[in-house]
């Protein structure tokens, strides 16, 4: 990572601190298509500002992806494999969360998307391998409803 | 924060990632004084560097700063307060490990030392906290083993 001003490579360089949310909504899980690389659909998610919480940041981002007001915020797991990202080195903190609102695409996001878990995307990043750790830890279900087109 | 090489104030501007680990031995949890503000006993840990997970990072420094060899890493939870280091903006994730080797202080620790849970000092950071919250989820007894002085 370089220097914003002068262009020479930062001496110290840290991993970069994200958040992914897997919003579980009327009986799916909520995925957006991202807008910039790595395309393809993904959890919604992004970098966590300086002097914001993973908390904050997670309810600020699935507001600007999937226009949803997130609750029940529940600490699932940090992944930092350094080649989880091919950008750079981000740390991901994932939460669980349930959703208020209407599902409708922003920001970052070209579209959003609800999906059956046992029908899921190929995702970007790590996104597949979180969801599986997931899904292989809450047994998970699909309602009897019917899942609209992605 | 300021680039190392102009002086100027970066932009863009991430929180930083650290690790701490919850060090169980022979009973008790290992606890290091530091050599650096904020003075005061504190949970074994440090920056994670760029390139490197979480569990190496951990590895890193419970051995620069105990001399121990931890093993059985489990990630127990992420903290993110922006308030939680007066330094600057921290997030470490905690994990809890067992260890194996010859306790001794070094790097940033001027000491290390075995407590019993019902006997911990006053510590550094959010580490009160964080020990509060891994006792309340695992009741810890201590054993019929005679604590070394800290």
């Amino acid at each position: 990572m370089d220097c914003q001003n002068c262009g020479q490579p930062l001496k110290y360089r840290n991993p970069v601190p994200t958040v992914d949310i897997i919003i579980r909504h009327q009986g799916g899980i909520i995925l957006i298509k991202r807008r910039n690389p790595p395309y393809g659909w993904a959890l919604p998610g992004g970098f966590v500002d300086y002097g914001e919480s993973l908390e904050e940041a997670a309810i600020r981002e699935a507001r600007e992806e999937t226009g949803l007001h997130i609750t029940n915020l529940k600490q699932f797991h940090t992944y930092s494999d350094p080649e989880r990202d091919s950008r750079l080195h981000t740390i991901t903190t994932v939460y669980t969360a349930t959703a208020d609102g209407t599902l409708q695409a922003g920001d970052d996001a070209a579209q959003a998307a609800l999906f059956w878990p046992d029908n899921l995307p190929s995702l970007a990043f790590d996104h597949d391998r979180i969801l599986a750790d997931y899904l292989a830890r809450h047994a998970h279900r699909p309602q009897n409803k019917v899942a609209p087109k992605p």
